[in-house]
């Protein structure tokens, strides 16, 4: 298991990648499950990801209070992660991020499902949740407990869901994997949208889905990670692997 | 309230701002009304704003005459920027730009409005204004107070206008809110245009509009004034925040 | 006038800019009529544009042989620069590029017109040659004189013309010029690329195109070399500077 | 003949200019045939191209089996490599790779032929695989010689393959071949991508392709090599030139 110094360093790391891949921009961000305590999470202060340093970093309890603010604004939207982490005991990680090729999906109400074996992380179809459905008009902001328990309600065992009009939820078994997850999801987007205009698209059968989720090991994540350190000029610390890639 | 020193420098950041984020490229301007001097305004002499300097940066009286030339040659369409000060008193700053994204809804007549909440900002609906309805067949630049008038009349209270085969103006009651909602209305327009390809487009609705503005507060463009910054290779000063985002 | 050094370094410079900007890749090449011997061009050796030094640069007369090629190898297409100067008294600078915004409109026949007033410099409407018409199936290359005069008449008196399945000839009164349309050329194909999938385009009116091309002095073209000339880490010379912009 | 050092430089150096083109991002590979033992082919180990150093490079006998592993893990799907060296004798370097926009194609069915001359080496028309036809729901991921062999058929004597939601196959002469037309396949994917929205598209004639692959010589991969080189911050090494470009 790692230590939480590692641990903190790993979640700039995905700050930074983040940033660097065009998923988030000033907005967005990502948390962990705190390494010891699991009724706690790991986010940065409200701050772009890209300027995110290790002393930004902010220890919340579920419902989204801080437990040391030392006088560090938190996120507003920070309950999304609360949520998440409440309702899925097996979630360590979770991104909130409005990468501009998931928004024309959210707003379309467009299918959105796996055009490549590297994208299959998604799920086989991507729900949308809206906000207005139940609250009405607001200004689109996870900003309190009841939104951010809806919202995870409406994403329930799956690894993404759509926000309308604002962005969406990546949640997963590590960090890595939710970043990886992001930015494949990115991607998807961008694909599914230049095909439309091709022809029908074959999807991946859900057989494919599943067959890549059950053969995928942490050996794909750390391929791409270490990719992605080099790109967002951060230090990449080999972990030991496992799967096939 | 900011020293001229310090509003000369931040506004050689916003030129540098809008170029690295593709806003603007040889061409567009970003003028403050002087800090002390409200019948007055700062814009840069006509140069590139990826070129410029806190020396370039010149006075003007609302008619477009330079106080203090000193051999340095003004942009020809400053006229804009005085119109929109004279026209709208609560106005601090305004950007003319070209963005790319921007262009194809001035001539096709398409609806351009928020589809994000971060978007908003742009207002409900932004209208477009041609020069050839009064002043036919032009070289399109707005280069005397006739008619810059005409266009700070059809911009009226609104944040936002396209220009028909040349561009938009962008008003706000400061700097750093032109330059964050000219850099959100050319993501804004971009996502239109791929949601376009998808589907029926579900906007932000007028209530969700309202409530974004009515919520957002100088922290939102804080942090991305400091992301930008970063991307600018120019220094951040960090500046006393309030609202939430 | 310019001398001979200025020239050639101007047309290094030249080069750098078309590549920094993704006007040219590997291929594509920019000549400018000699200085001093008006029957004579310069253009370089067989290399990509991003790589070109001045001793590169080689004199060719108009037929297309090189005056002192010293081992030099020129590029197969040099007969389109030179049947350009051969035809055309007043072009002092030519360039054949394959921007990929411009193939589009090439291999389709759709119209090419300016849609902002940056590109009325492309002229009304942009013809399309196809070498096919008269030379059946070739490998698309223009390496003799009778297919670069057949190219060269289609141009006609126009600034560009499109080669179908390959790209373009930009021809003008400066190299500045030649950079600047070969640049907004590029950018208009874009631009109307993105609006015809939102709606029917208003073009700019004859009237219009032909108001700024009246307009346009060299203080237009100034602006943009200076930035691009900073993106390309090239350094700038100024120049004294007419007109308005 | 070059040496094996210089064989394996020009390997890592392909590589990078994969990455830095954009074909590659962490995953897809590249091999060549072993220059001195024809049935071996020489591949890293499974890493991202962006990091590949000479000390990654692996040598395999043609059923995929590692010569002198020393730890480094292969790539799981390096049996498309073996497949191909096999069944063609001709063929000395393989590419195995995700292009963006090759996937839109491939899960189109839409036709994928060159627009532009500088593409006709992907050949008249792009065939598609689907690993799904024979091998029913799988990760997609080719993974043994069976499923290798049977693409290896599917290709034929082409040059490039696609695979349906999954990827390519680019198969040359050279190693500076098989770059260049997996770059050229990218563009070209872009630029039909394009065309698509503006009209019916005019490919180049079978004539025109045989044209263009009868008079290229390796000067045209040369110059291109030379601007790769220099982009993704590689040495250049001067190769003897032939051919006109």
């Amino acid at each position: 298991m790692m230590n939480l110094t590692q641990a903190l360093d790993e979640l700039v790391t995905a700050n930074r990648i983040l940033a660097c891949e065009g998923v988030v921009d000033s907005f967005g961000h990502v948390s962990i499950r705190h390494p010891y305590r699991p009724d706690r999470y790991v986010l940065s202060r409200a701050r772009a990801p890209e300027c995110i340093e290790v002393e930004d970093l902010m220890e919340f309890t579920c419902d989204g209070t801080p437990t040391d603010p030392v006088g560090r604004k938190p996120y507003a939207e920070r309950f999304i992660h609360g949520a998440v982490y409440e309702a899925r005991p097996e979630v360590r990680a979770v991104v909130h991020h409005h990468s501009p090729g998931v928004i024309p999906f959210s707003v379309t109400g467009a299918r959105l499902s796996p055009v490549m074996h590297m994208c299959a992380g998604i799920g086989t179809r991507v729900p949308t949740w809206d906000s207005r459905a139940t609250f009405g008009d607001t200004n689109l902001l996870v900003t309190n407990m009841e939104m951010a328990r809806e919202l995870a309600e409406a994403l329930g065992p799956r690894p993404v869901i759509l926000m309308r009009g604002h962005g969406c939820v990546v949640a997963g078994m590590s960090l890595r994997e939710v970043v990886f997850n992001s930015i494949y999801l990115q991607l998807n987007a961008n694909l599914q949208l230049k095909a439309s205009g091709l022809g029908e698209i074959t999807f991946l059968s859900e057989g494919e889905v599943a067959a890549v989720l059950r053969t995928r090991g942490s050996f794909t994540f750390e391929r791409a990670w270490e990719f992605w350190c080099r790109r967002a000029a951060r230090p990449y610390d080999v972990r030991p692997m496992e799967g096939t890639a």
